[in-house]
């Protein structure tokens, strides 16, 4: 008789995303007219840089051609879209990676959530509270976790508030934790994390032998200067990290499809016998039994994005995004509503006022402005209290929207 | 400290194709101007269809252009090509399923790998031997077996062996397994199913409550009648099997990558309570955490393979292998050596002359003939005694090979 994995039966349903489009559905009933703008999806709506396009197109012609026609790649991706992530996305940083060390890969989320695979099932999980949700679903269905209590905590994962009070960086954990997702850019808080305090998780990692997953997948939009983008950039930070980074949000590939992960050969874990095991050849053996790789065109694609018009116009999608990020950050603070991130990150996360709950805020917006938010509850009990708004919508959009909520306020 | 999953320290080293490449090598070195050809590898030569790249190329250009731009999408794949594969392969064979059981992927590989997730980490597992690896790799790695005998063969798992006396379709399992992995038309031997063997499995699975993990993924290339293309042409098979399809080898997207799963509603496991889960729903909530859905371009290209130009160009492909295999079937039966498969199935499954082992065989067509095949040993215990050719080259190239084994045997 097939046994299910009952750890699958520990998850909550996918509540957040569902009852938000419920209450937009109820809405829209009553009100058959009301225009209703979505500031609540992570998903980007600029098209892709013309660049990536042209090249996808060169590329589809190659597989028409027995010469040039490409079969199975390679399980880590090619090498030549290998090459201009580390010329561009970490030589200029003064981080010195190997191209056997990048994993090319079909998504961040994929990667966050398959990582874990390579770890015991008794390994200890802490996370950001509030928390892109992945990290914690994949977990809990590999067994690495309790039932959730009434907040959504699940026992057994260790959770670690990100507040106003620590600007969403929170303190060094004091329970015993082996696995330590980290996110920065943060997704929802849209904080970042400045040098200081990345030295320091990476220190109590390698005091820990624990191991920093480091999700960056918002590392394009960071803008100003000091902070790191990779966390590479800190000393020792080789040994202890797994790294991840997307085109979805750098270069609008949410439908395209193509991110990586670096797994640098010195990253260590530990079998019961005190032996290391070096996970880059891990991940390796993972990848090579239980993915294909990423479509050939769409490697190609993605490479062109590092094209001198590629960069520029990949400037250009983020400076869009940004710029909406602006409109909504000032807009709200100029309406006297407490608001973070916005500034490197797409994300702004917005201090629900007068002391409504998130979801009491969810339903003022949509009835008052007809704007859509994601409730920041959803992300985890610390994120009781804020909403998130997202940038990637039209400018028009955006700029009405926050005109409305301004107004409603 | 981080402790490493040690499961996949059970897993035996990537043995079969490294050493392939070495032996390979070694011989160019002594022999340099050897023509060396490969009739081992399972990756396809001939270009994509030219209807999948004009469809590719179009949608390339939708994602240029704000208003056809498309991000995220259903983790099930876009219902289009969901449509076109019941459409052209199901409605055919009188079989009905519904858009939301199948579940576009990025590769049949994948998927049989990844399905293993959703069940308890104590059914057991039942194997064909030889055996693709991944089935047996995928589920060691989640802890599944025990470590290998000298054979290979993992303690724990299920091994049935398919000889040339049972047609290599084996006989049903005398002892307790949950999960059974079929593949027809076999890789690596070539074999097919009749209806009348594929009810007796049904049946069985249904007795036991068992689950079928059906990898019809070389289905396109079953000529003869009376061959079922689905399993769920047996009636009662959408209770117990899934099913997993791949454009790989159909329309020779290896390296453009799209495939899909067939997860019926219908089909459960089981908790300790005894309560049923629809894995449907399990597969859902697997996919939307572990997996962000194939590239909307191609995704396109896949259902252009299903437009009237694009299955003529599929079927003209399909007919270029068919007739290297039959080309190399013919050749080999007229030097006198036993072979199968090579008549619904890209694979040629030959049978070792004079006594030697696998490897043996190997190395004499390598030295005799430049001709590099896949040791059937390597595919399991069973393989022992065989070597695998596929139909995938050139038509020069496959003329020329059998020309040289035929002349050296």
């Amino acid at each position: 008789m097939a046994r299910v994995n009952e750890n699958f039966l520990k998850l909550r349903g996918d509540y957040l995303f569902s009852e938000i489009a419920r209450r937009k559905e109820r809405y829209l009933q009553d009100h058959p007219n009301a225009k209703i703008i979505s500031m609540g999806i992570g998903d980007v709506t600029r098209p892709l840089p013309q660049a990536a396009v042209d090249a996808l197109k060169r590329a589809a012609d190659e597989m028409a051609d027995v010469r040039t026609f490409r079969g199975y790649g390679d399980y880590r991706g090619y090498s030549f879209l290998a090459e201009k992530i580390l010329e561009f996305e970490f030589a200029p940083r003064g981080v010195s990676l190997d191209v056997d060390e990048i994993f090319i890969s079909e998504g961040a989320k994929t990667d966050t959530a398959c990582i874990q695979e390579l770890f015991d099932v008794d390994n200890v999980v802490a996370v950001l509270d509030p928390v892109y949700p992945v990290y914690v679903d994949s977990n809990v269905m590999a067994g690495r976790s309790g039932w959730p209590d009434k907040s959504g905590r699940y026992s057994g994962i260790v959770y670690m508030p990100c507040t106003e009070e620590n600007g969403f960086v929170p303190e060094l954990p004091s329970e015993k934790v082996d696995l330590i997702y980290l996110c920065y850019p943060n997704n929802p808080t849209g904080a970042t994390i400045s040098y200081d305090e990345l030295k320091k998780w990476v220190e109590f990692a390698r005091r820990n032998r624990a191991i920093i997953l480091y999700d960056a997948a918002y590392e394009a939009y960071i803008r100003d200067e000091g902070i790191p983008h990779s966390i590479y950039e800190i000393e020792g930070a080789d040994e202890v990290a797994i790294e991840f980074r997307s085109f979805s949000k750098r270069a609008g590939f949410t439908g395209t499809r193509c991110a990586f992960a670096v797994v640098p050969k010195k990253v260590k874990a530990y079998a019961s016998d005190g032996t290391e095991h070096s996970l880059n050849s891990l991940w390796y053996r993972r990848q090579s039994t239980k993915f294909n790789g990423v479509s050939y065109p769409i490697q190609v694609a993605a490479a062109a994005t590092y094209s001198p018009e590629g960069r520029e116009q990949v400037k250009q999608l983020i400076d869009y995004y940004m710029t909406n990020a602006g409109i909504i950050v000032e807009g709200l603070r100029s309406a006297g509503l407490t608001v973070h991130g916005g500034t490197n990150s797409p994300y702004v996360w917005v201090k629900v006022p007068g002391g409504m709950t998130s979801w009491e805020f969810f339903d003022y917006l949509l009835d008052r402005a007809q704007v859509v938010c994601t409730p920041g509850s959803g992300f985890g009990a610390s994120g009781e209290g804020y909403v998130r708004l997202t940038a990637f919508g039209s400018r028009e959009d955006t700029e009405e929207a926050v005109k409305r909520i301004v107004r409603s306020i």
